[in-house]
């Protein structure tokens, strides 16, 4: 059930008679045989022959070969060659490195290397904090992985995450102005990558951990925490914590409900479901019942790991067992993070009034939103073709920049809801309706107040450090009077 | 006796009487005290007062202080801020990442990052040598320190080098369009920094090792070599051999002496000295000197380690013993990669006719090059006021680039002494003379012609990885024709 999109477009080198009709018979092909057309360019033009590029969405791998199957069975008609968009976008990478200082000539190299950069390595010698100002530490994120946890397709090792790590630097970049570089470890031993991020991490002023499989990017991120006196944020937690604490809090708006009398169900224990759970439990809601493949987490269940424990101890104070339908019954809220069509329709028609379901699996979320749309008041999903996207877009570039601003030392809970309320609040109450509960990844107001709150809020909560203003007149400039 | 150069210049804001001769007296004051002016800016003018921005050169910070005090003890005149423009241009660091790709509106998302990503990801899983094609690995390199021997200054630690790197990614990206990243390590164990690099080796095509002290950075070379199918170069051993050969066999040319009839003294057997020696044996000279603080290097020495043993087994057939005045006696080339002020004009003079002084501690020679050109023929040092600077710059941009472009999995000699010739032979028969010995750092053909005789060689020597137009067209690009 997938839809035609641009993650899957393909571009045909189209061999043609020159025929009154043959570009139509070419868009109809595409069309029959599912595709959508985004564009049609012709390349050459003879009394021969018509060559064009005709570039169109696809479902899948396959499903693009069967477009070309059936472009390929006109009459006279041959697809010379079929190129993949996404692919051609990917090409030598998507990042660069770009110099921010002229080096012209003998005077501009002298003073961007050497002699004159030993003095700045001098005054940071003297004075560690300085790299903060005189260096790119000030505005730099290293997106840390293992590849284990990559997107939904598991453990696909560093090399294979290096697009995705490569994607999310772009994208800090654009939303937020922060300087991010993939750090792509190749070993997956807990030891070695918490010391290796302990060893490079000089150069940065956060590190944020990505796609990192559960349980072991817990304790990474807890270790890393205590050894680093810069934030750490492993953003399949934090970052989706967030998202879906902004989203919800604007869903209980429209339909009227406080949180405190609502019972919220957690599908999945990893990363996110954690993640989730403990950022929810600040907000104190009337229960929680976390569920996992085995069905409710609950105090009495036997064989649960220490971090499962964690989640029993502090959830379910109703003792709820059994299966995912048993525990969403009367539910006020579910919220998915874990696989594919594993909530039914019926299960849904059993929730409270006005329920709000967030089926954020991905690609394939828990429901089909349109089968969950006939008995819950709001449904949001991780898909970009329905409403109410929750993307971790939304967090992470703004949770940084504010991070980076406060020069922060360190990231608390309160840190994550302050971002949390400034995505909800960015939607106003003019706005917020049913299917508008998160902005739109492409406002440039949400990286912005992102910033502000958690940068606002470290300051409060005593980690930020200096000043930024104080410090580059005088420090940094080498000022004397 | 150093020169007020732009490594040292700063900027005061200074307020004066509006009258007419104020601004010569500012002027002559700063000359007085030695400084250099570079620019006068008013940056307001009353009928009560003057502002300027006055920018000068001085020779170091004790002599800024002077310049200030002098400017300061003119009546009514009062200094308000010196700033260093030096420590301006480092502000907030010298490199930031670029993105390379759209990411306007939801489509350029969708194939940048999720959902379009996930193929991308699962085919370098499949063909991880994709990933030579279809992220950064293709043009990046990492830059390695552990920060113990940053410029000439010593062990200034991981977070102090930041600036050096940061310069060296500018300067990569500048003449030779290759993405440089640095990589500054919190440790100076050996086995972790070679663990490190191995662990986080799959982002980049190369490694640059970069002021690490010796001994340690010949094992750190050798075992990331064996470890790594990415090429690894130390530059203060590598780049520095390069250099001095492409010069020395230019100057070779000035004096009209072949390199077999020579008799050589290297003065330094650290990082520089001991990959000058390897590089100078594969061409043959009559005989090598190796000389370090405790005098010549000779095979019955007592008390050497492996690497000087090393050294001793292949060098000094004359089993010269003594001190560095001994050594050079008759010796047609003398290279200096030691300290400062240790060779004396009487040395020089002792030296065979048309001798060659290569005289390149930093920031002071071991010997003044205009007490040395009383005797020799041609001098070079590493400074960039005298001429024939011997400059890393010449060589590791173009380097790099020809191993990216080669996709080379390892460096050969062969390889270094190709970069060595290409550089020598950018100075041409018609501009060949004892005061131009090596091309300008800004000579863009320097980098080209490195980079191609580097690819060239690499091919030659059977490292090369496929061509480059063969893979962008298959893997990359998911062609299905």
């Amino acid at each position: 059930m997938a839809i035609p999109g641009p993650g899957y477009s393909i571009t045909m080198r189209i061999q043609a008679p020159p025929s009154a009709g043959a570009a139509g018979d070419l868009t109809t092909a595409v069309g029959r045989a599912g595709g959508v057309i985004t564009a049609f360019d012709v390349v050459e033009s003879t009394a021969q022959r018509m060559v064009v590029d005709l570039s169109a969405n696809a479902q899948s791998g396959p499903h693009a070969d069967e477009i070309r199957a059936a472009v390929d069975a006109l009459p006279d008609v041959h697809v010379r060659k079929v190129s993949d968009r996404t692919f051609l976008v990917h090409l030598g990478g998507k990042i660069e490195i770009a110099s921010k200082v002229p080096l012209r000539n003998r005077d501009d190299l002298s003073r961007a290397y050497t002699p004159g950069v030993a003095r700045v390595c001098q005054a940071i010698a003297e004075n560690p904090d300085d790299a903060r100002s005189l260096t790119i530490k000030r505005n730099t994120v290293a997106v840390v992985t293992d590849g284990t946890a990559v997107l939904g397709l598991g453990n696909l090792g560093p090399a294979a995450a290096l697009p995705v790590m490569e994607g999310k630097a772009a994208l800090f970049k654009k939303f937020a102005g922060v300087d991010a570089w993939p750090v792509c470890l190749d070993t997956t031993d807990t030891e070695e990558i918490i010391r290796t991020v302990q060893l490079i991490a000089p150069v940065y002023g956060g590190i944020n951990l990505e796609d990192i499989a559960a349980p072991r990017c817990f304790e990474i991120e807890s270790r890393l925490r205590d050894l680093l006196d810069i934030p750490v944020f492993h953003d399949d937690q934090h970052g989706t914590a967030i998202v879906v604490s902004g989203a919800l809090r604007n869903a209980l708006r429209v339909v009227g409900k406080d949180i405190s009398d609502c019972r919220i169900v957690v599908s999945g224990v990893g990363a996110a479901g954690n993640a989730i759970i403990r950022l929810l439990l600040h907000q104190n809601p009337a229960d929680i019942i976390a569920v996992d493949i085995e069905g409710c987490v609950h105090r009495d269940r036997p064989g649960m790991d220490r971090n499962l424990a964690e989640v029993a101890a502090a959830t379910n104070k109703a003792a709820v067992t059994g299966t995912l339908a048993q525990a969403v019954r009367g539910a006020d809220v579910f919220i998915g993070v874990s696989a594919p069509n594993i909530l039914k329709a019926e299960d849904v028609a059993t929730m409270a009034d006005d329920a709000i379901v967030f089926a954020l699996a991905n690609p394939d979320p828990e429901i089909d939103p349109l089968a969950a749309q006939a008995h819950a008041a709001v449904v949001a999903t991780g898909r970009s073709d329905f409403p109410n996207q929750i993307n971790n877009v939304l967090a992470f570039p703004g949770v940084f920049r504010g991070l980076l601003d406060a020069q922060a030392r360190d990231i608390t809970d309160a840190m994550l809801l302050a971002a949390a309320d400034a995505i909800a609040n960015v939607v106003s109450p003019e706005q917020l309706n049913a299917s508008f509960i998160v902005p739109s990844v492409f406002d440039d107001r949400v990286a912005k107040a992102v910033a502000a709150a958690v940068a606002g809020a470290a300051t409060r909560q005593g980690v930020a450090g200096d000043p930024v203003d104080e410090r580059t007149q005088t420090a940094a400039v080498g000022e004397t009077v």
